[in-house]
């Protein structure tokens, strides 16, 4: 298995964030061909490092790189300018155990 | 359901790191109560942020809360000492989607 970790710093508009990540990011997410789950959260306020935890489960590497490629992977990537101005650090990690 | 991220920084001395983690860490972690699922990998090599992500995943937050304060969760945390050094970071997250 093959996990897609992203994790978004705190924005500075976080209500735009939540509706923009809930109404429009979810729904781009949701239609990635190959993708076996995707769950998102964000992390008790103990832990301030990052904002939101977002993790797109594939098969294997393969796949979740075909399906970055594929014109739904594209559009949901080009998402991000539109509310994850403040930065995003994505750790593409295949399951050792 | 709620997830324990966790992400570890770069070790000074990663022959040290993955065979303490693989024979000693793994092995505590798998005798977590009520822990549901663990998996762990390393980000590819484009992905310098960490060294290694694992995910502990929980029913619900009071069971990762009662879990961690379990002796076989303190055994687990107290065992961060003995390789983790170069830092570690801890995200508590309950599913929203």
């Amino acid at each position: 298995m093959h996990d897609v970790f992203v994790l978004y710093n705190h924005p500075d508009r976080p209500q735009e964030f939540d509706a923009h990540y809930r109404d429009v990011h979810s729904p781009l997410v949701n239609e990635l061909p190959k993708l076996r789950e995707f769950t998102w959260g964000k992390p008790s306020e103990d832990d301030r490092s990052y904002y939101v935890v977002a993790r797109l489960t594939y098969d294997s590497a393969a796949d979740a790189a075909e399906s970055m490629a594929s014109p739904a992977g594209q559009k949901s990537v080009d998402d991000l300018a539109n509310f994850a101005g403040a930065g995003v650090t994505v750790l593409n990690t295949t399951r050792a155990g």
